[in-house]
């Protein structure tokens, strides 16, 4: 099944060598066990030791030059019609190889702009300008950036419905975790029911077990990107946790925010209404917007000057990103015009891609709330692939 | 416990930065969840999503420059004494860093000798570059592969305890594999029974699920570096598993052989035996050679000239390569001088270097016969850390 998808993903990717026309795209790398290029998974579905190249041509071909001893596994996997199996060097065949397809450009898996497009070591790429130092083709490098970005963006049917399973497991575990949550119970608690959970499933992680989940409560709790800790629930605490599953190898990526009801209260306070209504309808705003042809920063824009207008300081990260193989995939975001985003924020947004929508704000004295939703882009806008929260999870025990 | 051996290692860092005379040493990194610079689970313990710096310098300074969401997680690992959050862009602190430190060498993470030292995609070398485009100090990159290789390979004390821990869980799951086999069964059989008991007891594999085991039954198997498959075993063929394990961190990497009695059959047949003897000794041969000083290719001759002339084909790869964090670790490796290999079979052999020993070949009719030991380089000689396999497995069932 896996390998149907692979294949899949290789024949969009040669139709998107036409449009971008681009000749041929290499990806080369050496020892991904110990570094992986993050389109690996995507278009070859199996590692390498040594050297290798796997290539993708505007005509349709797809040829892989590797190490012999890999040729077995090669021909098992089942992903490359044409194998070139070599034993000292990969020089010989993939000059030989290069100058037969004679290509104009040659995408090569480096990018200032994004990490998923930039699996090209430093020094794997000397290696290669060393390999073709004596032909043209090393003045034919382009960027594969508009490549991945596409082919990563773009979501097959098959892709979208990977997705939407990653999500509904996920909101099932975030379900549970109501009914686990209580005074008491620390940040870490919370978590490791949830990693326990998936254990017994057999869900992978989205991200490195140290901050998935992440579990945060009240004012005092360390903030976003950090794991959680032995920090202890307290009524009166706003609680909320970022949590995803990786399920036939694509990702959930969610969030949800809890309410603990201090002792003879029955009703949320106003701050902590007022501050999660804000979160819900700065989502809901920047969900209107989207279609294919926005950019991410316009979007990014609706939901951060809606929550500083409200009086609220803004978010210190972008909107959202997308998701697919990896919790944060894909090309364009949905973000602002920041230096540490490249130019990823200003790129298109395209029909089929999927994004989280993730905007955040501190209530004062209570703690973070946030949401973050899963949407897909049709032709006229966005729906939701994920059953959006409404109202604030109120924890009574 | 793991942040203590960080913390370990980052001064035997800062030994070699002296040793080596080396200013400053620089792992540049971006959304490691996508792409994880090798160095950064040794010398920082923790992942970064934007541009982040981290910074170890010959005096003893350990710095971080990190997106100012990730502080809290970054406080709390507490592997670097000075933190720097930036919110926008990572620019102007890494330039402000790096001009108070005035390194006249300025190592980073690119080789093309050593994936391990090669954890700086092409994409952030260049941000790199950019970043640094006005000050002399972009001039003063050297590859950090020197530093790796000697940080790496030379273990600790608690480095060797956990791989020998590794190993020890690891020969425990041989043995029940030597009860599992039988006839009929196919090589995926004894792989999932394998993977079955790394899961029951928590266990990570030493390397990517498709090859950990690999598992390779009679003549006809599809040989190293293929997945198993469901190739039954059959009386008569020779079998073997390269299979390790990950434990706190640490890696094993071993191989074993088995025979598999015909009906009636009593002894393991002569040529079975021969080629088997012939494995055995050439580990035997090469495990006495192994002294610091000595280069690996001059330790890969030995076994594999033993080998060749015993009137076996030699082995298509190396004769072992490091083991640690990573299956495949390390600088210096013990094989042939191809280009393949790059430098690495002609550094030398140090102290506290772990190796593995796995020569090959393959014996007409049967099957491949395989030892893979683990030695640890000693003052005058090598030690094995590894129980070694000293006669063929027979299985009589």
């Amino acid at each position: 099944m896996a390998d149907q998808l692979i294949l899949e993903k290789q024949k969009q990717a040669v139709k998107i060598l036409n449009e971008k026309n681009i000749d041929m795209w290499l990806t080369f790398v050496r020892e991904t066990g110990n570094l992986k290029d993050p389109m690996m998974d995507m278009i070859v579905g199996t590692g390498a030791t040594w050297h290798s190249a796997f290539i993708l041509t505007k005509s349709g071909e797809s040829i892989a030059i590797i190490g012999s001893l890999e040729e077995p596994n090669m021909k098992t996997v089942g992903t490359y019609k044409t194998i070139i199996p070599y034993l000292k060097s990969v020089r010989e065949d993939l000059v030989k190889t290069i100058e037969k397809i004679n290509p104009k450009t040659i995408a090569i898996n480096y990018s200032q702009n994004s990490s998923l497009a930039d699996g090209l070591t430093h020094g794997v790429y000397l290696e290669l300008v060393d390999i073709l130092k004596d032909t043209p083709y090393v003045d034919r490098f382009v960027s594969s950036e508009e490549v991945v970005a596409a082919l990563r963006g773009r979501k097959s049917e098959a892709e979208v419905g990977y997705i939407k399973e990653a999500i509904r497991e996920t909101l099932l575990i975030f379900d549970q975790v109501t009914d686990f949550i209580e005074p008491g119970k620390s940040e870490l608690d919370v978590a490791n029911f949830v990693r326990g959970i998936c254990r017994e499933k057999g869900f992978e992680l989205a991200w490195d077990e140290e901050h998935c989940p992440a579990v945060f409560s009240g004012p005092d709790t360390a903030g976003a990107h950090a794991g959680p800790t032995n920090n202890k629930i307290k009524r009166s605490h706003v609680i909320n946790m970022d949590f995803g599953i990786k399920l036939n190898g694509y990702c959930s990526d969610l969030q949800r925010t809890w309410y603990v009801l201090k002792d003879g209260e029955t009703e949320v306070p106003e701050p902590v209404t007022r501050g999660f209504n804000t979160i819900l309808e700065s989502v809901q705003k920047a969900f209107e917007a989207i279609k294919p042809g926005k950019k991410g920063w316009e979007i990014d824009e609706i939901a951060r000057n809606y929550i500083v207008d409200k009086g609220y300081v803004e978010y210190p990260h972008g909107l959202g990103h997308q998701v697919g193989r990896v919790a944060h995939d894909g090309g364009a975001m949905l973000g602002p015009l920041w230096e540490r985003y490249g130019n990823v924020t200003s790129l298109e947004i395209e029909k089929n891609n999927i994004f989280t929508i993730e905007p955040r704000l501190p209530i004062n004295d209570y703690g973070i709330a946030t949401i973050e939703e899963i949407i897909v882009v049709k032709e006229n806008g966005a729906e939701y692939l994920s059953n959006p929260q409404k109202e604030i999870y109120v924890v009574k025990k």
